[in-house]
């Protein structure tokens, strides 16, 4: 009835949703007003019971009346509200304590029972530490057998630190949880723009005959935020950029950007293709990484990194980062994928910038005209945040009497483009909830995956994690270490020049 | 000091321009008030003087009178109009009156001494019918012998009725103009967007890999009036619509669309490719046409063509045509050529839509998603009137939860890219008339491409004019005869549907 | 030392090699000769063990002698047989007989320990019906746990009938083998030519940009025999020739023909695309196949299908079948696959034809000289047997002082270009066993390909045994029914004549 | 009733012949033979009348006499060469002689007439140096005037030293004829394998998609010859080897190869395309050539060239040269274009080689083998001279167990595949004959041609002229400068080494 892409086939059946970790941050900010978003747009069934379970002591009106304020930001109508949290309960116990969780199983198996249906489903969603899953997960199977339905457990990250701790988790829970029956969260995956990467490139027949080695110069995928760690610096150090943005988020793009065209949209299909391409990038090379940490800007409106909470006086760990990779494959044999990511630099920013070759044999047809200036290069931007849009930046007549060639963009900003939609898309968890419901892991992190972008990272991080690679110090609220441009021109990347006035999509 | 294209080294020397036909309605509308354009924008050197000549008797002061209204319609700075006209006068004399011709030849020659330059340009306007333009060439070319500067001669449309009669008119002139210096303006070549054709495709690198038989399945050149004759049906009723905006403005469109790159921008190079265009289209079968002739509205706002001051009420001529031609070259071999002019119809509008096929290997992508809508096809449409704007048509994912592809665009509608300079654009009249200046003769109408384009039409022309094509009526203020979707559909035009909401540049 | 493409790093283990129906045809035909082959080219390890097994009784010595008749045709060196036939026994029992099989299982694992070789590698070859692998496969697995090693399974087709019998035999035999020991053969993806198609395709860079929609107009692949089932066709009747050679052998080269291009070489990586291939094909629709029977020559020099021994007089198993399909991916969506297979036609081949697109805007640089010929189309050859060759048909200025265009060939025929390797060119099956040893899965058939493919065919197979396509008559030693030239007319094939008069590698 | 590509209208009309310069080497060894080659096959008209005029005195009996040797080279049949030395005729007289010459005209004019046919053709063949055209062909155009048929002007090179004296030459001869009468023969121009590569190209659809600089490197253009000056050193020393081979005879090919499909094949069309090319190349820098100067071979059987008679001591005249130029067009932006030519190497041979680019995302799928052999690249190669042929070299799989990939070849030599007509290939002079008879320039050089290419070696020349360029001294049948090999790697032609073994067409 919706006109749906999938079919949503368990909204005849009962679902159980039991959130692990139900009293902390993700839980309340994500993983709650998720379901109720899903809730609002009749995507849960309506025989729906949502467990939270967590160490802490609480009733179930004192939990609802937590979640309330998280939800009533989203939504001024009570009786919505009302309704969803007459779905919510909440049970406590510890992470390792079978007995509590075998509790909640089987008053869980008497909610389904009550509902009538045969078929009940069951969504596992674990907002905890990865050290936690095993018992828990552990536990929960135990408990949960013999029932009719699906079980699906939402896992997120970090899924290891590298290589070899992936492998040690990844066994520890692959005994417990088939691969089929995992969905790792990568919420990136989720993001309207992402989604629209499989649309955009295999919907339309102009955009596939430019996606390869003979048309595209370079790729660069970028990851600006324009603030520090802000008091969270002791948790950070643990990883750096890399870890946290760059090896998981920014591979996702990566991968989804670079990948060939899958038979199906759903299922296996897609990271299959996802996988092949991270097989054919070698493990990056040293040479081929920068990395930066963010200083005081000189206004002092943000401390050092290394003054931050927690941060130890001679962490080297990036707050900054770029890196170059190659795709062995051949569509993209010799193209440079160029990533970058950082913490307080200039600007908020999210965005894949394909940058194509410059018009071949134009030189004669468009000579330099002597204010210095010769043709621009085509460059196709998909920005993921702030404010979804994709451009194309162009080449035309200069409007006038004036022939010069002058840069101009084809622009399809969402905001202006679909103003009704834009002010309520849906967040990037809403969005992966419901495909875990409708069992599509499409959008879900595969193991292979995982592994092999993994074997890619590992070695360079192992140089980082050792002190082998200083950080250049950049100021904060600044482009981040010069560095990167040589970097990136070394590679190809050509800048357009500041002439260039659009902010059309701004 | 402009950072124009090409140089203006005119600017140096002394100019004398003649209008023959100076009290005519294409004088007086387009010829002065474009050089009154070109002299505001400082593109008239310091010493010119303007010369109408005409059969009307009138002192230089009327003549100023009568020119001063269609100024200061475009400006109201009294002072930049009083200084323009103080560069024209007046002579009258018949256009075979050799002895007349000769003393307005003798007096500009007198001007030009007194600038004190030693090289004087000429420039002649030729604003009256063909039929007089060899006699009054040949007495100017025999009284403006041995001056130090060049003769260039604008002439205006229509060159020939058909392959015959345009080699006969042809002959004639050749005698007395050589090819390099005779300007045949086709004011379609001088619009902004037809210009931004060639840097549309030749300064961007995104654009050619996807201009050809393998990407484009048809493409649409359309040109619809939403008012009949108006009084003026005597007049049209001798050429029809092919001859008034088909064989010239369209073929010249279709060009410089579907041209190989040129080695230069000036100069003969992008001529002798369009050139090489008309070579390989075969004659137009008159089994790949259709005809038609509008009939009054239901309302009666719009008479019956046939009713129209002066048209016979036999009268077969087409007011309404659709064509399709296919280029036998490399590039576009089997792609369907759609032409379709009309008077009298549904809106006002000038373009050209490029259909691309469809994307391939995309139904078990993007199956039905039981909407009956299957994936659009992507369009490239240039508008060149009104508003001119380039927009692409491609598939997104739909914003929201919902995956289905949707119909959204890249945009680039000029009037709100570049407000300021939109709303002085340049009129057509203006710019060629610089690029004669400039001695540029890329823009106009060579010999060879009219001789080729003849031929393409002649056939067809013939048949028509022998009464042996049947106009289709079509009510006024329609979208002309059905059977115009039909032919595009055969030619492999799918249409989008109704659905498609947008309306960005209109 | 060989310079080969894959490591042999089983040969300094001990290796045990079990042949299950030893004493049949297949057996002695073609494993223990591939197993000789392999032996005199060093590629088997210095500690080896072939133990037969079969029903009948049979001592070692007389085991030896009937293998040397077949060993002898390949070798005149009596004391090389003599050494391949010391490693050689014979152990007889049923293939039930479980006590039977561990007795072999024990004894074979006394032989390895002499060998002094911590590692002991197995190979067991099941030259039985399928209907027995399971016991067998049951009764080996059970014996020969608990060896440090790895052990590998051959099995022979067919595997099964249509979709439902495969996927009952699978299911039965992968409770016992898991899929990554299976080694199930199609010797057809051994052949020289068959391999030779990843190395022609990826490993040259001026195959892939033609190897598309854009420029490919149609394949067609061909199996013809020039013999009819003499005597066997009561065997044949039960499966006709589809099953025979179209879903597997056939099938098998239009994957390799179609995948992208695998991550690697080995393993799974080539797998996963020839099964991303058979996802892309629908089913086959009845009127895209027709199929027919040979009746007797003129000569009676073959007796018709239906009166060979043991074939029923209303049988409508076809001997002959063409039948055309689609691959709905980015590359191929369009492109007819044409495939044609049968038995008592007028010659022996087997073949690859790509026909290539008309050369684009060619017919106004080559008109037709009035001979009533145009120019061919070019083709690219590649012929599997006999006399492996490639070649690519194109046109070329006719030799002389006439200046049309003529057909002719580039070609590369094995047997002249490599006259030494040529004459010694080892048989699919040696080539085979050599990866099973190497453990290099990616020449064999995995569970997913064969269901994949079972999809495709499996409606059009029941519509055949249901009676309801009557196979059309046709002559032996004919080109078959004619129309299969009309289908293949139909779907875009351009016969290029009779006038060409190529014959370089027959 | 030949089927040839063109008509031959002249056939049924009056033929004059005039050889100006008839007792030269030229005429003797070229312009009779293939006169005499049209007259075998029939291409010259029943009336035709062929005077030999020269400055030495002798009879007509003398004149054919010393021509009866040349002709009896090709031809052992006395009475068919009785026959033609029946139409040869021989006047003397000074080449500024305008009273001989009009004589001469007179009495052709009175043998045309006997032949009662209404139509008179002329063609006159200029065999003398240009310094001598203007004289003689006003001369004869002056004598010539009033008779009813065409006038050809057949003439050698060169055709200028320099942009300067080419347009100083250029200018005196269009006073006295017009372009479209003036065959400028270039013989490369007529080579079986330079007319073929029009058909190649254009009537083939495999070959353009390939054709461009996304799939090919480099392109190498060979002239070699395997002896030294011999003698005429003296006469060599005034142009060196760029203005005797390079900047005529292998642009000449280049430009074939480069160009565009031409709208038809006769005509102006194909030299419009060749000049295009050459617009699009800059003139060659100094630092893009390098020169060379042969030197005595260890065994001395080739002398010095310095030593040659004639040679100054201290020329700095070139034998050897190699220049890189790039086609600033968007097919063939930013691949080098590499051309050789030198006398005195290892060995005889003229051609162009193809070198495509590496297979992208081959080094995954075939990985180094341990053998230090990578894959090698395809190369196309047309051999011109001698025994033509056509070859491309590809990868495919090593015969045999092992997988590397292996260097083979697609082969096409003209003398296996075509052994009737290639043993009677007509010489390049007969076909060029044939084309000016049938008033086909499109194998003729044109002024634009000649000016585009004079543009781009002239300041090269002038600075080698100047003695600004030292030759590097090479030994005689040697490689030629090492150098060489050094600037055709720095433009990235990659060297296939030595282990490839064919000679399949020597």
């Amino acid at each position: 009835v919706k006109g749906e892409f999938y079919r949503c086939d368990y909204l005849c059946d009962t679902l159980s949703v039991v959130v692990i970790g139900a009293s902390g941050d993700l839980a309340k900010k994500k993983t709650y007003p998720s379901l109720f978003a899903l809730f609002r747009s009749s995507y849960l069934p309506e025989h729906v019971q949502i467990v939270g379970y967590a160490r802490s002591q609480k009733t179930d009106k004192d939990f609802r009346a937590t979640l309330r304020d998280y939800l009533a930001a989203k939504c001024d109508d009570d009786e919505v509200i009302d309704a969803f949290l007459k779905k919510c309960f909440y049970r406590s116990g510890g992470y390792d304590d079978e007995t509590a969780i075998e509790k909640v199983a089987m008053e869980m198996a008497g909610m389904e029972q009550v509902s009538g249906h045969e078929v009940a489903n069951r969504l596992f969603y674990f907002a905890i530490p990865p050290s936690l899953f095993t018992k828990v997960a552990g536990a929960l199977k135990a408990a949960a057998t013999n029932h009719n339905g699906w079980s699906r457990f939402i896992v997120e990250k970090p899924f290891g630190s590298d290589l070899e701790s992936f492998e040690t988790l990844h066994e520890s829970l692959s005994d417990m949880l088939e691969e089929k029956e995992t969905y790792r969260i990568d919420h990136y995956i989720g993001k309207e723009a992402v989604q629209n990467l499989l649309v955009m490139r295999f919907a339309n027949s102009i955009f596939e005959p430019l996606w390869n080695r003979n048309h595209i110069a370079s790729v660069v995928i970028s990851f600006k935020e324009d603030f520090g760690t802000k008091g969270r610096g002791g948790y950070f150090d643990k990883s750096g950029i890399i870890r946290d943005v760059m090896q998981n988020h920014l591979m996702q793009v990566l991968t989804m950007f670079a990948m060939e065209a899958p038979a199906r949209q759903s299922g296996d299909y897609i990271r299959n293709e996802k996988v092949k391409v991270l097989q054919a990038i070698p493990p990056i090379r040293i040479e081929d990484c920068i990395t930066g940490q963010y200083i005081s800007d000189d206004e002092g409106i943000e401390q050092a990194y290394i003054d931050d909470d927690g941060v130890p006086d001679d962490s080297k760990t990036p707050t900054f980062a770029a890196l170059v990779m190659y795709i062995n494959n051949p569509r993209w044999d010799g193209v440079p994928f160029i990533m970058r990511a950082g913490k307080a630099l200039n600007e908020r920013k999210s965005e894949v910038r394909i940058q194509f070759k410059r018009a071949p044999g134009s030189s004669l047809l468009f000579p330099d005209t002597g204010n210095g200036s010769t043709l621009s290069r085509n460059e196709l931007v998909m920005r993921l945040q702030p404010n979804e849009a994709v451009y194309m930046k162009m080449n035309i007549k200069s409007p006038g009497l004036a022939g010069d060639p002058v840069m101009s963009e084809l622009d399809l900003s969402y905001k202006t483009r679909f103003p009704d939609k834009f002010s309520d898309l849906p967040d990037a968890y809403t969005r992966l909830m419901l495909q875990v419901l409708r069992g599509d892991s499409s959008a879900f992190v595969r193991d292979d995956e995982l592994r092999e972008a993994w074997k890619i990272f590992t070695p360079l991080l192992h140089a980082i994690d050792d002190g082998k690679i200083e950080p250049i110090k950049y100021k904060a609220f600044s482009r981040g270490p010069a560095e990167f441009d040589e970097m990136a021109e070394r590679h190809g990347y050509v800048y357009s020049g500041e002439a260039y006035d659009w902010n059309g999509t701004a």
